[in-house]
């Protein structure tokens, strides 16, 4: 573990891309840093809210970021090299329903929202209720750097320079390697989630304030055409432990079989575990991996949404 | 694991799924039966086959499925379960580059042919040259039922009753759910595979014949809308004892994604392993995961192209 040798506070934070935006901290290659992160919503959320704050919610504010940092010497064509040291998420999250997000938006209009409270430590899963327990694999659903291209851009589309990347996969342990397209790069790191499955379906994870240390260094010459990472150990032990329930969708479209396969998790969560849908697709969204497993067999595709079954109570 | 009370050998085999096909066995409910397996390409290919071979070869009969076996009673609106209870693999197997076949078919014109020699137990992994060992887990690339449509229908595209879902969690010890469309279900399985990642990415995996023990039962009224299963043990294991190395691809597009991910992988394998890419893509199609890591963030994607670590040579 690395010590930081400098912080950034949540409030000096950010909502979109914009290579024009004046760094809050600028560090030579190689320096650890510490960010403090708000949740999601940009503490329009708190621990007492009730579904409706969803609708009212100011979509300008979600997603902030803490920076942007200037990486001394980076330049366009330069890998940035984040290593993820920790994670400290603060104990409390959410889980919404926002009408009009969302890969089943049209299947669910009602704004719906689930509180967590787990273990800082990671020690115990999250409880979802009395059906599930998630384990808490805590990840900055959004790290990236400035795009070359001028203006602002939103916060939510992941975009070749990384940002809204969701990849459950970024647990501390984890290196990154982002291409630099400006001068100093830019990065910054926000939406940080408690737990989360591949595709985050529902749109939200288990959205949680949370502490990151991270390093930043360069790779001259080095930027890859899309992010790049490699991690230390798995994030789907509870997987190992029992195996999974899965369901599938079939066809020429990789989208619609997603959205087949995660449907078809919604019902069979209702059936096995009596989740009405709102839940069911809620914890889907925390807690099932969506998969490409088949993308050769012209003309249909197989994806694969496959919840571990360790997650449920006996 | 349930002893077999009826053999079927691989001659006893068929390609393509038709509703007319007559049966090869009729059981009752609850039977369990051995099913011996031609590889995929119906025997065209052997240990001494070379490149060459794949250009040549006889495209009609390929993926031989053993069946179709009718299960007595068994109505469209049943479920069948599908019980897999062992697969003994041959020991030998291929992966090839097909001309005009593969995720990446227009990347790679030229036939390719890797042979593979394992232990048949599983004991060892199977190893890929001196860069890569790769874990031997069997499974059934191809089961399914006919289709109601009448007339034949290609074996190559998965269907909603299954077929080529070629999903590599489908190894000994899972349960998988078929929607019955026709009367008898007529289940057919083949294209064994000793080990694939998810996506299959170059359209072939480990193609090896193999022997499979299955035992086939009714759940009346019980059809799923696509294929549905229960694993209980994860196919995972190597990646969470090292961690992966991966790549993406994001975007608007999941098919885009996905080429980008794995072309990513393929220069990132050849820069740390020194493999050339046809056989980097080989050994992505055997070890690689294909992940939809994020699905909500409008209108960007991100496809994941995930290989073990463990796999490697140290």
């Amino acid at each position: 573990m690395r010590t930081p040798t400098h912080t950034l506070h949540a409030s000096q934070s950010h909502s979109g891309w914009d290579r024009s935006r004046e760094a809050v901290l600028s560090v030579p290659p190689g320096t650890t840093i510490e960010l403090d992160v708000a949740d999601a919503s940009g503490g329009q959320l708190g621990p007492d809210s009730v579904a409706e704050a969803l609708t009212d919610m100011d979509m300008g504010r979600v997603n902030p970021t803490t920076g942007p940092v200037r990486v001394e010497g980076a330049m366009p064509g330069d890998a940035l090299q984040v290593r993820i040291h920790e994670l400290r998420p603060s104990g409390w999250g959410w889980t919404g329903l926002i009408p009009g997000f969302g890969l089943l938006a049209g299947d669910f209009p009602e704004p719906t929202l689930t509180h967590w409270h787990y273990q800082p430590s990671g020690s115990e899963p999250a409880a979802f209720g009395d059906v599930a327990r998630v384990p808490v694999r805590p990840f900055p659903g959004t790290l990236g750097v400035a795009p070359a291209e001028p203006g602002p851009h939103s916060v939510i589309p992941p975009r070749r320079v990384g940002g809204n990347l969701d990849t459950r996969d970024l647990v501390a342990g984890t290196t990154l390697w982002l291409p630099v397209e400006v001068e100093g790069a830019l990065f910054s790191l926000g939406d940080t989630h408690a737990a989360q499955g591949d595709g985050e379906v529902c749109g939200t994870a288990i959205e949680s304030p949370m502490t990151a240390v991270v390093s930043l260094d360069l790779e001259p010459g080095a930027a890859p055409a899309f992010p790049v990472f490699e991690t230390v150990a798995a994030p789907r032990d509870v997987e190992v432990r029992d195996g999974v329930i899965a369901t599938t969708g079939i066809g020429p479209d990789l989208m619609a079989g997603a959205r087949d396969a995660v449907r078809a998790m919604i019902e069979l969560l209702g059936l096995r575990y009596r989740l009405d849908p709102p839940n069911a697709y809620m914890l889907a969204s925390v807690a099932a991996d969506l998969r490409i497993s088949e993308i050769v067999d012209a003309p249909n595709w197989v994806v694969t949404c496959a919840v571990p079954k360790a997650i449920f109570a006996p």
